[in-house]
């Protein structure tokens, strides 16, 4: 197939678009690299130390002899991404540029109407485009399983089948997101369900949950295609940052009890569900919605799983409790399904058997560049601003390299 | 009570101004005039002239004594905004400052964005400036039915309560609305109940039905002081449309059978639910929201009231059937509930009362300015670009002319 892979230089987007090349599709890659420049901004790095795009596609296409086309440029400059979607004609377009981060949404009210303007202009704009240039084209749109929320019944797979005052229809399930960058998620699903049903597109959301893990089978071919850890308290996931945190001897960060129970997934899967979709599109006018995670666990479920695999590999870890600085529940039922993405064919990696490997392993091998003062929350959802502007780099720095 | 009205130049705005300064009320009013930018945009008018917003003040300051202060200015702009919040420190502030056109929604590409973008970025600079200047403040937002869509069930006041598998939550009732300006709605409702829950904002959502009619007693007092009167495929309202139709002898023009059914209310009843809903304001954290219309009607039926009104008044009416320029179900289900503003107090205007004062009389006063090839639909929904930018203006005016 030709699939397109917008937001390619990215974590889940660069090993998708691997993924997808190593197994004979004709990809192409959509990014305007701003990911990197937010880092610049907070002042963070992933822990392992990533090439330049242009590089790393040098280095694949001479280890596999696969070219993988880029473009580079803007999903919220129309003309640019209508350009890419009239020449490269995709069968699947994969969208994954969107600014991802709950608590960079929340810095304040620029960084939360950046987040929601990017990402819902950018996805309209896809929306237009296919509809203008490929209309036969399947959206293949990452979601994430935060839309939901933490409601008090089994969260279904986007819909659900309400009975009421003796009538019954299957609607969208209500969505009760926790972050504005969650919701602009939430204003995406909206649109597209809009835009399938009025132009007849075809569609797949994928609700993902927080996603673990480095390596793939792609990546781990060269240390040029290495991809992103970020640990960081603004763009470091929960599990990846446990992990650097273990490495370095520092207390597991875990907010209040840790009941906080969500999705999980290994990076591996990541990709696999993205071809699964691919290779299984929506019909004309269906928005679809699988939920994409493979595992649940609460939050200090993860930090004992973390404790019990460093003390194996020699490594003393102590767990910390913080004041929470997200405003959410922090003890709440969790049902969520998953079954959809299961009954085409994903075989799940399970995080019991990759968290050393893949995890731990990694945050071990690059230790030295881990900066302790990026793993505790500086943003707050109570507020309205939090600074994040004035980096104390110098005392940063020193700290690490103690 | 001091309160600030966002986009009081407007239909809906102006006619909630004056009402509540009538009331004794302190009122500001915020408005950057883009609404009759539009007009000039479409190559449309109000059927009722109406004056600049400045002399329709000093014409009400004249005749009562009072005196509603003025902000010109963008409610996207947040240093205005915020500037306005500040000093005016508003009891509540009453938020119409929103692109309120389906149709023009839905023109093209650059309108969809501009809406979703306008409107979204408007009210979050909006809730932002209340956290930060004035947490007290009641923000009481205009919202739409048509973010209900149809569903095959009632619709309930916002929130319903849901059984499933053996378990219950009161959860948002699920959305599934029609065009990209009905969706931003949507996402403004998101918006909203998240700063309630994560910052104790005070807010009610006031999801309207279909307005219709001119005069209310204040609007009444003086010809300066006028309200909009808008017939034209764009921004006019459907019951509005009929009567400027009748009143020119013009076929009334239904979609296919008109079996769409909608919620309606008098303007009389908006300005009275804004109104109660400021008199009786959530409690901090609390994002109430009311269903805001008194009476349901098919479109058909409407057509048939206005004929049989119309008929009364000696004027031949035909009405015809058009393809539908919308993509929306001609036969449904519809019964929402709308109890909430009864229960604190509002005493409905019937259509069947105020459709000759009201309307038909309103229309055939001005029926000299009726343009009647504003009476036809040129946006389709099915068309992600309409050709609105090239107006065949002396064609028409020629055509009303004779």
């Amino acid at each position: 197939m030709k699939i397109c892979v917008l937001g390619g230089d990215g974590y889940c987007g660069w090993a998708t678009a691997l993924y997808l090349s190593r197994k004979g599709h004709t990809v192409s890659i959509v990014d305007n690299f701003i990911r990197r420049q937010w880092d610049h901004e907070i002042g963070a790095q992933t822990l392992t130390p990533i090439q330049p795009l242009a590089e790393r596609l040098k280095v694949w296409q001479d280890l596999t002899g696969e070219t993988i086309e880029l473009h580079s440029g803007d999903v919220c400059d129309y003309d640019f991404l209508a350009s890419v979607i009239e020449s490269f004609r995709p069968d699947a377009v994969v969208h994954f540029a969107e600014q991802r981060s709950a608590p960079y949404s929340m810095i304040d009210r620029k960084h939360a109407v950046f987040t929601q303007t990017n990402n819902v202009v950018g996805t309209l704009n896809l929306l237009f485009a296919i509809h203008e240039f490929a209309p036969d084209c399947h959206l293949v749109k990452l979601g994430t399983m935060g839309e939901y929320g933490t409601p008090n019944i089994d969260i279904e797979e986007g819909y659900i089948r309400i009975e009421h005052n003796g009538r019954s229809d299957v609607l969208p399930f209500p969505k009760q997101p926790g972050s504005f960058y969650h919701l602009s998620k939430v204003h995406d699903s909206h649109n597209m369900m809009f835009a399938c049903r009025i132009w007849g597109l075809r569609a797949t959301d994928l609700n993902q949950g927080v996603v673990y893990g480095t390596m793939t089978d792609e990546v781990a071919l060269h240390e040029a295609l290495v991809n992103r850890f970020d640990y960081d308290e603004i763009f470091g996931t929960v599990l990846n940052r446990f992990c650097a945190q273990a490495a370095v001897g520092h207390p597991l960060t875990v907010y209040e009890r840790g009941g906080q129970t969500r999705g999980f997934l290994d990076i591996r899967d990541t990709v696999r569900c993205i071809e699964i979709a691919c290779l299984n599109p929506a019909k004309p006018g269906e928005c679809r919605i699988y939920n994409q995670f493979t595992e649940q666990f609460s939050v200090f479920e993860l930090a004992q799983m973390v404790k019990t695999a460093a003390q194996e590999m020699g490594l003393p870890v102590t767990i910390e409790h913080l004041d929470p600085p997200r405003v959410e529940l922090e003890e709440h039922y969790y049902n969520a399904k998953h079954s959809k993405l299961i009954d085409l064919g994903l075989r799940p990696h399970r995080l019991s058997d990759s968290l050393i490997d893949s995890l731990m392993n990694i945050a071990l091998k690059y230790q030295d560049r881990v900066d302790r003062s990026l793993f505790l929350p500086q943003v707050n959802w109570r507020n309205s601003k939090n600074q994040r502007r004035t980096q104390t780099a110098p005392v940063a720095l020193s700290e690490t390299a103690r």
